[in-house]
């Protein structure tokens, strides 16, 4: 608890000085006032994250949490739970979607182990694995209060240690059979929404299973009463231990002053989280896309997120934000590599 | 002419062999089939357009043309003409929108001067001045047809000779105070569309003089009738010469088999010329974004394409292409650095 505690009061608003010289120069550049839009948005928050007016975002990471669910004996993903384990290697060996987009934006992929239900031994494999996957939250609470807050803490130290490496833009990956299903419970819970709002097919689930899994959600939320405006209550009733990781991860950079990517829909529910325990957070998460999860539009809105672009992708793993890392680095690039109307000695 | 018949008569349909491979490698990669959305079909277009089920797109160029328009002194820009002049050089220094965007996605950016009203003396330059900018067209055509061809030329000729060096993912940009004019004029007589429709603010024209260019454009169709079912009299009647270049550069790739991405309005509308003369070269565009300028959402779903972004960007140059590159070259990864199902061990 110590740690989550001291993380929360390191979080800042955001260096309104930086962002000001930020726009001040972004509005000088040889272009139209605006007319790169959001880019230079972009490039102001930048500022403000990072204290720095002409900030770097050159150093990139995925950080991919991998965990199971005991909910998935419920019948809620279309894929068997050992998918989890096959799968969590083959971030280290460089093979998955996340590490193709990845290698193409030039960025970094570690993945932990925080839950995952069975040992995964392989080497690169980062073990924090808190238990072998959380409860059956139809039964009761996935994880205990405990267990909520290592989750976080791991997410924290993990960050924390890569930006000490040097890495300054970071985005929060996952893997994890049945995570769609504690999302939409997260998303139901603190927004105050039906689950069948909230629900979506995950990695293929038929159309005819969505009422099911809506109903198992519904069930979860009814049994442990989560407290919406407790995130680390409702993290621990209907969450999942690589969520708690990628909300500590979010936590953890917040607290450096380090940009962090929202991914698609379970990196949503990570971020809610986060948002809940501390809502100065928000100022520092950047979002990547709109997922073809149908809660995930729904998601970002309630979160007041603008996705930068909607590519139909709903893979998870940290995609979304490993391709939107370009535009971010963009950003960054046009501050420091365009030259004022003044400069090029031109007067309007 | 000989040029311009001979690269259109090696406009090829999509190699549907290399499609089919690519989207058997991809439906069988460690992911739920269809979970990359639009990644997934663009990397089988990359396969049509390259014939290679492995496509690469790794050496990336945005070709920027240059231009100026006798149009300008109808008073459609908010901006002195001499921008163009003095804009130019700063392609080659670097120190450009698309230069910095073109930096981060690892591409390289070449200017032509095919019509800048005065000269534009720097070295790197590309020197193709067609001749020192267009007719005003609410008093005839722009141009002749024979210049419209030789604008053609010029970029089919560039594009060619940078194919022939290496590079394989080609991005259309441009320069030319005016020129949002010009590419209302062309989509409006091409989709016969009145030309208030088609219409923005351009590089910030106040609201209040957008019916003023709505008019002007009106009166340069009347004046000089193109004929919507033929590119080149369109071109020529009320195009630019660097719309021209843009056009050729887009026949020139398709007919050499590299896939060429269509920047804002300008190259929406430099992709409508093309496609007016050749029908099939549709297949070789890759959209980017929607851009900021009013009419080009419309523009693009005129032309049936859906950009992958709305960044609110409006400053051209190929801004838009810059940062996809990074998109498309992402979808070519995905078939390399992935591996199936099958490789991985998963039997489902």
């Amino acid at each position: 608890m110590e740690l989550l505690k001291q993380t929360l009061s390191q979080i800042r608003v955001l260096d309104t000085n930086a962002m000001a010289k930020t726009r001040h120069r972004v509005d000088a550049l040889i272009k139209p006032p605006g007319s790169l839009g959001r880019m230079e948005d972009l490039a102001v928050q930048l500022a403000g994250i990072t204290g720095n007016p002409y900030p770097a975002v050159d150093k990139k990471m995925v950080i991919v949490m991998s965990a199971d669910h005991g909910v998935h004996e419920e019948g809620i993903a279309p894929n068997p739970q050992i998918i989890t384990a096959i799968q969590t290697p083959n971030f280290v060996k460089g093979v998955t979607g996340v590490c193709a987009f990845a290698k193409q934006s030039g960025a970094e992929v570690i993945v932990v182990d925080i839950g995952v239900a069975v040992d995964v031994d392989y080497p690169g494999v980062i073990q924090k694995k808190i238990r072998y996957g959380t409860d059956n939250m139809t039964k009761g609470p996935a994880m205990s209060k405990d267990e909520a807050v290592q989750s976080l803490e791991i997410g924290i130290e993990i960050v924390m240690e890569q930006i000490k490496k040097g890495y300054n833009l970071i985005g929060t990956g996952e893997m994890g059979i049945g995570n769609t299903t504690a999302s939409s419970a997260i998303l139901s819970a603190i927004s105050n929404t039906d689950p069948m709002e909230m629900v979506g097919a995950g990695a293929g689930l038929p159309e005819d299973r969505l009422s099911h899994k809506a109903d198992v959600i519904r069930k979860a939320i009814e049994i442990n009463q989560p407290d919406p405006r407790d995130g680390i209550d409702v993290l621990a009733k209907v969450g999942g231990f690589e969520i708690g990781g990628m909300s500590g991860t979010i936590l953890g950079a917040a607290a450096s002053g380090v940009p962090v990517v929202v991914d698609g829909f379970i990196s949503t529910a990570a971020a809610l989280i986060a948002i809940t325990i501390e809502p100065k957070v928000k100022n520092f998460l950047i979002p990547s896309h709109c997922s073809a999860e149908k809660a995930s539009k729904k998601a970002l809105e309630f979160l007041g997120l603008k996705p930068m672009f909607d590519m139909e992708m709903r893979l998870g793993e940290g995609t979304g934000a490993a391709l939107a890392f370009n535009f971010i680095e963009a950003a960054a690039f046009m501050v420091r590599e365009m030259i004022t109307l003044e400069e090029s000695g031109i007067t309007l």
